[in-house]
């Protein structure tokens, strides 16, 4: 374990879970910070990162970022259409593409670990969004990590630990570090229970299916 | 003249005016972003900036970044100590840097213009910023550009013309450009005139005798 105070980007969803219990692990002492953005399935994933911090004791704090909600369009947004359902893949979930969403969360995040003196700001993301979210791929996560690095005059550097993992691999680690999916929130509708139809529903069944471990999830129907 | 819409990101200050001329005169189509985030001068600024916008017919937006002020220390902030007196350098001027401020208001920035269709997002930062704000360096914005461009799909780049030129010879450009500088605020302290004590101030001074222009400013005294 490295004697390092570090920040997570914490949606509340499968990937950036395993990446808080991961960093609990590697790093002394793990923060996390959550964005509200005006996305349909904004308050199941606060109220579900909210619920894990609490569990495990990681301070957190919850940024507002509204004006996405109110300038951008996309149909993550309650501002914007339905969401897409059926596969995940670049032509069904284009639509859900909020711009620059983890740069913005990323910078947000390097800020506040630099004034809070975190060395370091994680992000959950995977193999799987590179085809769909330009905002997840490694030439992202590149220049984002020398503009964090530079801009806080090195005090601050990105770790992407997932960015060669599938999902499945990520939820087959989870289990290794003892996650509690049950308490995990992915489905863009953000109702009452994941609607197991959308795009990213599908892809958190196939996960737990790839892993080989029980998926928790209540779905509708 | 490039046929492009671009966006400025746009204080209000010196540098940034210049830029939205130059950007006038560069491209067929010119918006602008500015920020509120708490700052003790962030009122004068956002006036200077709204009326020079008005002025010149420029779209303006103004995104809420209120968590800066929240959760960050600086005394550039309205919850931070005083703005020092004296010099514009390293020392002197440490404490107002915002942690990473440049970073995020350009991933704001890039994903306002990948959503309205901007090809562009442009900062006026110059040499005389890099001793004292670490994410206004050529390395800073290097990595943020590249990080813009692959985050976008390419649909975004980022403009840093001014990155190896002074202060004074930004002022003398815009002076060719035909910048009203009268409407510009550069003071860090955000009274009802320019200190003329801070370093802001004082660089601002100095910008206008190193370009040979006549300064406009009403000081305080």
């Amino acid at each position: 374990m490295t004697d390092q105070h570090v920040l997570v980007v914490f949606s509340g969803g499968m990937d950036s879970s395993v990446a808080l219990w991961w960093a609990r692990r590697e790093f002394s002492a793990v923060s996390a910070v959550s964005f509200s953005y005006g996305s349909k399935h904004n308050a199941r994933e606060l109220a579900a990162a909210d619920a894990i911090c609490r569990k495990l004791n990681v301070p957190h704090v919850e940024i507002p970022l509204g004006f996405i909600g109110k300038y951008f369009h996309s149909s993550l947004l309650q501002s914007g259409g339905d969401i897409p359902e059926g596969a995940y893949n670049e032509a069904n979930m284009a639509s859900t593409v909020v711009p620059f969403r983890n740069g913005i969360m990323l910078a947000a995040a390097a800020g506040l670990a630099e004034d809070s003196g975190c060395s370091a700001v994680i992000l959950g993301n995977h193999t799987g969004d590179h085809a769909i979210y330009p905002d997840c791929r490694p030439e992202f996560i590149d220049g984002m990590g020398r503009a964090i690095e530079a801009g806080t005059g090195g005090r601050v550097r990105l770790l992407s630990p997932f960015c060669s993992m599938t999902k499945g691999q990520i939820a087959a680690l989870g289990a290794s570090l003892g996650v509690d999916f049950s308490l995990t929130w992915s489905c863009y509708n953000g109702r009452e229970k994941h609607c197991g139809k959308c795009g990213t529903c599908r892809e958190r069944i196939e996960a737990f299916r790839e892993a080989g471990i029980p998926d928790p999830t209540e779905y509708e129907d």
